[in-house]
Order: C-alpha cells, then structure tokens, then sequence
C-alpha cells in the first residue's frame, strides 16, 4: 500500500470503502476503549472483569499507537511545500494540531505498557478523537476565534466581579460563617458557585447584607451569560452568512459552462444570485412562457413536467439555463413538489455580465452549438436540457 | 360518512364546524386523560378514587384508538400518488410519524385491556397528541433540524468536556470524596449536574483542586448553553425571514388580477415589494395626489377616508392598486389609524415587470374595463375600488 | 382644576410642572408602600413598630383611591370616538387595562378598612404602579407578543417532556426513592427543578437508570432556555429595525420645508436616507466642496466650523441641506467633534424624488427665497443655513 | 523625563519600548497584589508567611500610588481645550472615570499605612486595574449602555415578579415551613435563589401550592436569561456593524491615493464596497484579463504570482488597483492562499465616483504619472504596483 493510498484511507472525507470500512472500525474502537476506561474504574465491575477490561484498553490503545504511526507514514506534502519531501512533511504533521492529538491519544497505551500509574485511567483522551469527524466543530471554532476578543472581555468582567463579591462575602460572612467564608479563596468557591446559578447549596449567606450581595450576584452570572449568548449569536449568524455564500460559489463553480472561466468571475456570478423560496405546489417556471431566468436548487424538490415524463431535482442541481443562452421559450413547466428554496439568476444580470466578458459568450455559444435536440436530464447528471425546443 | 368528510373533521386546520366540535372533545379527553393517570399514581387519592380514575383512564384510552382507526379509514391518497388507492394510502399513513405518534396513543387502552403492568402510568405519552394542533412546532422543528450539525457539534463537544471533567475529578477527589467519586461514571453524575448548572449539591468536591475543576466545569456550561442559543437564534433569525417571504408571497397570490399568471411571476412581484412602516396618524395617501404606488396591509389598520363614508382595512388586504392600472390621481385620503406595516409596489417596479411580462398588460387591462365606477370597499371583500374615480 | 388639565398632570409623558412633581411623590409613595408592607411582615419589626407601620399602609393605599378616583374623571374621550361623552370615557378607561391595575392598586386600602385578612400583606401589587412608567417595557410586550405563538410552541414541547420526564422517573426511582418519586406530581416537582436547572437537590435520583434521565432532562433544560433565547433575540432585532425607521421617520417629519407634504412622501424620503459612521475627527464637508448630500444627525456630535464661531450640532438636527436647494458650494467645513451616526440622503436620491413630485419643487424654491443671507444656527433650532453663502 | 515621554510610557496602546516593559511590570505586580491578599486571608497561610505577605502587600500598594501621581502628572491636555495649562488638564484626569479608579487603587497602601483596619483586605479593587487594558469592554460597554433601556425594562419586570413571588409564597408557606418563608424579606431571598435559577435548596417550598408558584418562578426566571440575551444579541450585532464599518473606513483612509480628499469622500467610497469570500486556492484574478476592479484584504491571503516571485499580501493590504486608474488588463495571477474575505471596488462604481468628483480624477492622474513601470510590491509596504505593466 503505497502511502497515497494510505493516506485516502486515513482521510476522514475520502468516500472509498476501505476509508468507510476504517471509520467503521476507528468509531468502535474509541466507544469500546472508553467503555472499558468506565468500566475499570468501577471497583465492583473492575473486581469481577479486570484482566477482560485491560485487554480491551491494551487492545484499543494499541490500535491508536498503529494509527499514529500510519498517519504519520502517510502525512502528505501540502501543495507549494514539496520541497523537503515526506521527512519534513511528517514532521509537518507531528507537530500540527492533529498530530499532537494522535500522539496524545496514543499515550495511553503506551503509558501502560511502562506501568505508569493511572495510565489505565486517561482513556477519556480518546474521546478527542471523534473531533476530526465532527464537520460542525470547525464552524464553531471559527465562531468563537472571531469573537475571542470580547468572550475574554466578559471573562474579565467576569473574574473582576467574581473576585470583589467574593472579598465582600468574606467581610460580611466571615463571623457568621466561619467554615465556609474563612477566608477569600473559601468564598471565591461560593462566588462561582453562585454566579454561574449552579448553586449547590453546601455554602449560603446567613447575614442579610450577604444575602443581598448573593442576589446581586446572581443577576450578575444572568448578565454574563446573556452576553456571551449575544456575542454568539452574531458571530454565529455571520459565520453563517458566510458559508452560505461559500456554498452558493461552489453550486455555481459546478456550472458546465462557467468552469473555466476563473474564480472571480465565478465570485460575480454568485453575487447576482437572488434566493428564493417556493411554497409547495407553485409553479416556478410555465411550458411556452418567455424564459428570463435560470434556477439553482438550495433545498428541496421541483418537479420539471415534460412531455413524455416527469423529472424530479434535487439539491446542488438547477434548471431553465437555456433561457440565458437561446432565448427560447420555457419547453417545459417546473413545480415546486416541496416547498424549496432556489437561487435565481436574471436575464438582464446575465447579458450585462456578457457585456463585461465578452469571453463569456464564445465559451456560451460554444457550448449551446453542441447540446443536443431534446435530452432528458437525468438525475445524477445536471439537468442541463430542460429548456431545449424539441 | 363518506371519508373525505371524515378527513375533513379530522384535519386540525379545518374551519368545519363537525372538526372544530371534534377538537373540543379530543383536547378535553387528553387533559382528563392525564388528570386521571396522574391522579391514579398518588396512593391516597388512588384509595379513594381508583374505579373512577380507571374507567376514566380506559375510556379516554378507547377514545384514543377509536380516533387512530378513524384516521386510518380517512388516510386521504397523496396528490401525485393517487396509485395504489386507499389501501396503500393508509399503509403510509400508519408508517408516517403521525401514524406512529397516533399508534403510540392508543397503546395505553389496550395494553391495560391486555392487562400488561404498568399500563395505566404511560398515560403521558397522550401529551404528544397536542403537538399535530401546535403550529408553531413546525417551524421550530424546522430551525432545530438545520441547526441539526451545528448543535450536534456542540452535544459532542460537550460531552468530552464532560467525560474529560468526570476523569479528572475522579483522579482528584476519589480518596477525599469515596462516596461520590467512588469511580468516573458516579464523576459522570457530579460533572453533568455541574456543567448544566443545575447543582443539586448532593456531591460537592471537596479538594482544592476539584474546586478549581468545578468553576471551569461550570463555565464551560456556560459557555455551552451560550453556543446553543446563538446558534437557535441565528436559525431563528433566518426561518422567520423565510416565512416572512411566504408571507407576502401569498398575500400577493391573492390579488385578482394576479391570480392566473403562475408563481414564478409572483415570486418576482413579492420580490420587488418594500415594506414601511407607518406610526398611528399618518396620511399615507391624500385624496387628489398622483398616485405612485400600491399597498398591501401586514400588520395595523387603515382608514380610507372616502367622501361619504370611513372604512377601516385590516392586515391581507390592499388600496391603491387603481393608480397602477389607470394613472388616476387618488380618489381617497387614507389615514393610518394604527401604527401599521405596509407593503408598498411602486409604479416603476411594477411598469418595468409590465415591460418584461406584456402578457400581465392585457390582464390588467381587462381587469380596469370590468371596475364599475364607484364601488365601496367592504372588510370581507379586498378593497379594490379605493382608487377609482367616481 | 378642569378635566383637561388635570389629565395633563395625572400623563406619566408630560413635562408639566405639576405633572413632574406628581411623579416624584408618587414614586416615592408606591416605594414607601412596599417597605411598609415588607417591614410589617417581619415579626420582631411589626411587634415594635406596628402603628406607625399600618398608618404607613393606610396613608399610601389611600393615597392610591384618590389617584384611581382622579384617573377616572379626568379620562379623555379618544379622538374618533367624542360620542358618548365623559361618562363613556371613563367607562372605557376603567375597563382597559391601565384602569384595572389602577383599580387592582386601590383595593389593599380598600380591604384593609373592611378588616379584609391578608389585605395588609397585597401591598406588593403597587409594584405593577411602575410599569406604566417603563417606556421600554411597551417595545418588550410588544417583542413577546408578537413572539407568542413561538413562544407557546417551545412551553407546549417543556409540558411533554415534563410530563414524559416525571412518569418515567416516577417508575424508575418510586422503589429507590419512595419520598420523593412516590407519585407522578411529586416526581413532576423534581423535573421542573431540574429541567430549569435550579436544582434545590431536595429530591435526587438515586437509580443509575433515574441519573441518566436526569442528564438528559438537563440538557432538554438548556435547550428550552436556548430556544427562547434564540426567538426572542430574533424577535428583538426585528423591533429594533422597526424602531429605528419609525425614529428616522419621525427626525425627516421635522425639517421644515418637508413639513406640508404628507406622510407617504415623508415616508419616501426616509426609505432614501443611509446611515454613516463617522470616526471622531474626521471630516464630514470641507468649507468650498459642491454640495452632494445632506445629513440628519442621529447619534454624536459634529462641530460646524463657520468663519465667526463653532456650532455643535447633536442627535436631531441636520445640516448641509442648502446644498439641496441652492446648488451653492459648501460654506462651512463640518467635523465629527465626537464618533457619529448620520443619516445622508444623496443630490442624486433627492432629484430624482423632486421628478416624481413636482410639487415638493414649488414648496422648496419658496423655501430658498425666504432664506436670509447668513444666519448662524443656533442649538436649540435646526441648523437651517449652515450652507448658506455670505 | 518631561511629560510627553512619561505619558507615552503610560499610554495603554503605545508600543514604545518602555511603555511595554511597564504593561508587564503592572500587570505581574497586579496579579502578585492579589495573590497577596488572597494568601493573607488563608489563616494558616497568614500565620506562617504574615510579614512576607504584608511587604508583598505595602509593595503592590506603593506602586499604585506612585502610579497614580504619575499619571497625574503627566494627564496631557486635550485637543480643543488647551487653556488652562497642565494643572487643569490634571484636574480634568482626577476626575474622569480613569482617575478615580486609579485613585481607588492606590487607597488600600494609603489605608493600610493610616492603620485603617481591613485595608489589606480590599485589594481586590485592583482587579480594575486590568480594565485599562482590555480593548473589547470598551465595545461591551457601549453594547450595555444602547439596550440600558431595554434591560433595565425587563430588569423592572424581574423585580415585580419577584416581589410578587415573594409576596404570594409567604402567603402560602408561612404556616408549613414558618422558618424560610416568615417574613416577607425572607421569602425574597427564596424567590431570587429560585428565580435565577440559582437553587441552593436551603429553602424549599413545602406545600403543592407553593411548589406550583415555584414552578412558575422558575419559567419566569427562563424568560428573563432569554429576553436579556435576546436584547444583548441584537445589540452586539449592530455593534459588530459598526465596528466593520469603521474598519472599512480605515482601511480606505490608507490608499495612498485617497489620501488627501476627505472623510467625506472616504466614506462614500467605503460605502461602495462589497465583502467577497472565496475559498482557499481560488484564482481571484488572471494575469491577462481585462481588470475590473480592485481588492482590500480583510481577512486570510492572497497569494499574488509574478513573474519573478511570489507575493503573499494579508489584512490590510491591497492590489488590483491599477486597474482603476490605467485600464490596463492584470499583470499577474492572484490566488486566495488561504480562505480569504475582501472588499471589491467596482470599475462602475469608481467612474461614477469620478463623475461626481472631478477633483479625484487630478489626483488620480498625478498618481498614475509618478508610478515607476514594474515595482515588485513588498509585505511592508500596500502592495501598489502588482497590476503595472511591465
């Protein structure tokens, strides 16, 4: 196997099956090691099933050893760095952010081959191991990376309050309370167990005064939530905002015609896109109708009806783009089957975008010389016929 | 009872006087329901009571599965799918999720018929029976369901934080605190009852350590709970500017002289319109101006100030659509006698769609010969005739 | 003291100086109300001072039958609705809502003179005295009402798994645990504690099965929280948006030569204005430049650097629009003293609004006639000839 | 050291050498300060290491008051308010927010010399101390200030339900559970645990009425987390807006070429840009093509491929802008080396701009004249040659 190959297998993206196949495997195998972690450490499970419980951690450890060692073997030079070769792009890798979690999760079983105690015990590393898998995360990273600056802000808020509530507390508490406000770092327990209302209960103000610094407090933790919920939210609509657009370029970099034609153009294009939402059952497009635009599918279903049979699209294809490129009249009527969102891209945006590109339209007519009379799109292909005059 | 009456009393947005009666009854029939299995699971009233909490229990129980076989006899054949007739249009109900909810609800009754223990305190899955007659659910179903990856990803990272605290805690507290750190999965329990900030304080750590473990613990629940509700409020944010959308696009469906031109069309008029909002008192249109644009009420009141009479138009309905069609000045001063929220179509918009669509020209045109000449507007009917010259 | 006058005074908007005085005293009636009630229903406290305390009581609540009996003589007839006269008027006001609070405020006094028990411990019902004096909580009802339906949606889905939550922990712990979870209203009191993640941690589930629950009614917990949270944030930028048209709408009513030409027009005029941020210091026009836009100022300050003196124009007032009339260069360079938000509305924007209203041309060239030469603005009038040339 | 250089030194945003050797004296001393204060109220800890602790203490608390003097001293005049001289300019610090925190600071050593006893246990108002430092409260602050109205609404509500609460569950529970609920300041401070969700479980509601009340509260208390970080959301989103805006504005303020014409001007500019995202690798211009507009990086890398070398340009720089003043086609391929968000400058827009500013176009061309033919652009300096021709 050489370690291209090895490599499509490790990558967490890759569609083959031997790469499906080690996904399988690599799930289980975290669950089972974690599993055994919890078990052994319940004294009378441990008791009863200790030699079954650490050949299972020895097994599963053992496996993220081979792992680390197979991904580093098959840590591929990024492109504009071949230089240096496999080396330097293993040690590249070793020394990412991914590689670093490998070699900690393959530390477990190592550790307990070299009887370091408690090394049975830190298995709850592996469950790290599901984050490459997890496409989410990114996003959310990104989110709280951005609004890193004012999440701190509120952090420091945070601990200011924190730290005054809690010297107050010890001023106020200290004689009515020895126990538990005996000193600042006692009652620094109490502010945070309160600030952040989880409030056990084993620390409470007994003099009215610390009772109503307790209430301001509480309010206190509400407002620090409600900020970082705030902060959030907006950096998480804007996130959002933003792959929308990253997933509109793609759909349209996808476009027969418009692919070799370069980024920016593509960047242009997208920015003409107009969403639009059909309820069930509308009519998007009508057999015989002047076409004046064309269709991208976001979400959703339409049904294209043509003569002989009915077509359904699905997400990421689109239809009616022979309007934008003969001027022929719609040769079949669209409906939306289920309520769907589209993207619609203008007659008048597109001709004005020829005229901007005049190397648009020889790649257009070129392209519209060679379709056929009346192909029927087919689901796997996009639909790019729907148009067509018999 | 034929079974397209049966559907219609069934349906739970059906305006018939048959299903509204029959809505009564089921939502009465599921809070007794409840009352009684409630009831039957306190021991004193239980002693008193238990042959009438029973015969209530079993009758709301029969009622639950006379209604699911009702359903069933009435499940309509699906627009498109009409093949196969009623038999195979109630196979798929049965296996919709309606089915299996409604399935789910009569399984209490005959499950204490077959005498199965415990039968009488699953009462509470007839909860669930109000959630086909809660229309806002739909929606939130929606905003969960594409925030779905997102807050998975969040669930994930929350978990390892979780198992991650649980272990440490264990390593910490287990010889100060046997009893509640006995073993990581009895950590699991302090560690979620800690991250979720819920702090029954039945386990407390004890150790310095555990203590500064706890306060990060709780901040990163905080932190979670942050996540979550940005990430639900940009979804939010998004579903109600889509309904909004559908919103107008059906009020705009609405209009007569738009009825019969597809919604592709219509689509594009909703896309031109421009909502402002208007404080309580001010003259929105003056009686002799020119007239520039149309309105669609969404939200308020307006009050036509027509020479003989007032009259008051409510949200879904419209004025001034005659000067798009005649050019006539104003006949009417209208007053916004609410703060309102209008939909405003401007004469070039919608000149410049008469210029692409020639076909709506022809429309209108019939439609402004038909108008007689000084037709009051009435609050069922849409006010069409407020423009017109008398 | 007529009816008119006496409304003045009573209208918590108005500058009157009566009307502000009445507000003092009032505020400080409806705070010593509530101490005296909290004072009095603390056992040591009553027990010395118990006379001076109900006299306390008496005199406030008193105080709230005579504001009640003022409030309703002087209710106002609505404009639209004269007929019926005073009589109706109040009849209307004592049944709207602002009438019942009021009513619901005088009958402590009331009750306590008929020896009703308890009427001196309903004090607390003063407190709602405040709310018609929160001008912000009028846009949060509004937020929440408009949010209603959402908002029940996510309370309907909290009642299920509430009620699913208990019944399963009612069978799970009712051996364990026969106190707490002994039935299902008992073991409803433990899901509500937790699924709000307050967490008394009087009731605990013992059972591995029960603790797993536990977890995850937690988590459901947040996820409520979460889900509000995410409508209402949603909900309030919506208000916001509204809130801040109506403001400009309001700021555009202002400027005189705009001022006799109806709202639809006024309305237009501000769909036509765009915000600008300036930094503090930098250079909004320069002394000489052709004019191209004028500005409303909305927050900030800018300083209008004239030959003779400096002027300091803050939120409401406006420059530059001489500009808009007279074509002349500008004549006084204008600087942001402070960071400022502006509204602009662009030459271009403002003749293209004078081609469609021909006669907002006569009104505006009667405007520039009447101007003086160089007129210095003051503060407390808008700053109508900043552009004006010497 | 004359005043200027000492104000230097003292500024939190200088990157003067001295200015940062301070930044990390100030902040370790802070930071030993409270570890100070901490320890000495740890009696086992005071015990032992008392007189260490106490210098520790005088120390941290003397360079506070030197600190303070200084500052003092060298308060700068501000521009527009020069009169006065230094000893006003002093006067004007030591009571702005600023001076007074400061002066707060340097009281604990002031107090503990005067033999004011627990004045070596406020130290925790050090903490402040950091606030100069931290860029993102100055947003979060404003964010608080804007929606005061709006939280201070709902904080209204917050504090009637909880009195309410308080009032009703006396009412309840006085005779079950005399001890929490009797008086109704005690029942207060159950209602702000419970409210807050908070929960510490000393006091709990005995009765079935009271644990429905309670029940209620806890919703209420849901309700008001959301509301706030609903209001909080919306705020920080228009803050975030803003701050993007002003961003935009600098960013253009530094293109040599707009230098010298006016904020204005430059917000005009910054007005016509619009964000674009493109995906690492993507191509955004071809070396050849006809150039269209030009791009400022906002976030990520461009990779731009000259003939002789390769250039990666980051935030804050720009190219492509040649284009806009020659019309000749690209020199050189630009691709995003890394997912990258730039702000484009249409060829339209631009003309337009010119059109209405002729002055610009002098400029324009003046800069255009003095351009050498193929200047390699450098990372230090924006990157304004990468179009020339060569």
């Amino acid at each position: 196997m050489d370690r291209r190959r090895l490599y499509t297998v490790l990558d967490p993206d890759s569609s083959d099956r031997a790469a499906r196949l080690f996904r399988v495997v690599h799930h289980v195998l975290v669950a089972l090691g974690i599993a055994a972690m919890l078990a052994d450490s319940v004294p009378f499970i441990a008791a009863d099933h200790d030699p079954v419980l650490r050949a299972g951690y020895y097994l599963v450890g053992a496996f993220f050893v081979v792992e680390y060692l197979l991904r580093l073997i098959a840590a591929p030079e990024m492109p504009g760095q071949e230089h240096g070769g496999p080396l330097r792009a293993r040690l590249r890798w070793a020394i990412s952010l991914g590689g670093m979690l490998d070699l900690l999760c393959a530390l477990p079983a190592i550790g307990a081959l070299a009887r370091v105690p408690w090394a049975h015990l830190v298995g709850f590393v592996w469950a790290f191991k599901y984050v490459r898998y997890s496409p989410g995360l990114a996003s959310l990273n990104r989110v709280v990376r951005n609004a890193r600056q004012a999440l701190l802000s509120v952090l420091l808020g945070f601990a200011i309050v924190l730290l005054t509530a809690a010297s107050i507390a010890y001023l106020l508490e200290r004689h009515a309370n020895p126990d538990a406000f005996g000193s600042i770092p006692a009652a620094l327990w109490w502010a945070i167990v309160t600030m952040t209302t989880t409030g056990y209960g084993d620390v409470v103000p007994q003099t009215v005064a610390g009772r109503i610094l307790g209430g301001f407090v509480m309010i206190g933790g509400i407002l620090t939530f409600a900020l970082w919920a705030g902060i959030l939210a907006s950096g998480y609509a804007e996130e959002l905002r933003r792959r929308e657009f990253l997933r509109t370029w793609e759909l349209v970099a996808k476009v027969p015609f418009l692919h070799n034609i370069g980024a920016s153009l593509i960047a242009e294009v997208a920015s003409l896109l107009r969403p639009r939402d059909f309820p069930a059952g509308a009519v998007i497009m009508r057999r015989g109708q002047a076409g004046d635009c064309m269709y991208f599918i976001i979400d959703g279903e339409a049904e294209v009806q043509l003569p002989s049979q009915r077509v359904y699209l699905g997400p990421g294809q689109f239809f009616g783009e022979v309007a934008l490129l003969t001027g022929a009249p719609r040769n079949a009527t669209v409906v939306a089957s289920q309520a769907c969102t589209l993207l619609s891209l203008d007659i008048a945006d597109f001709h004005q975008l020829l005229g901007r590109h005049p190397e648009l339209a020889r790649i257009i007519h070129a392209e519209a010389q060679q379709r056929p009379g009346d192909v029927a799109p087919t689901l796997s292909e996009p639909a790019l016929a729907i148009d067509e005059s018999a």
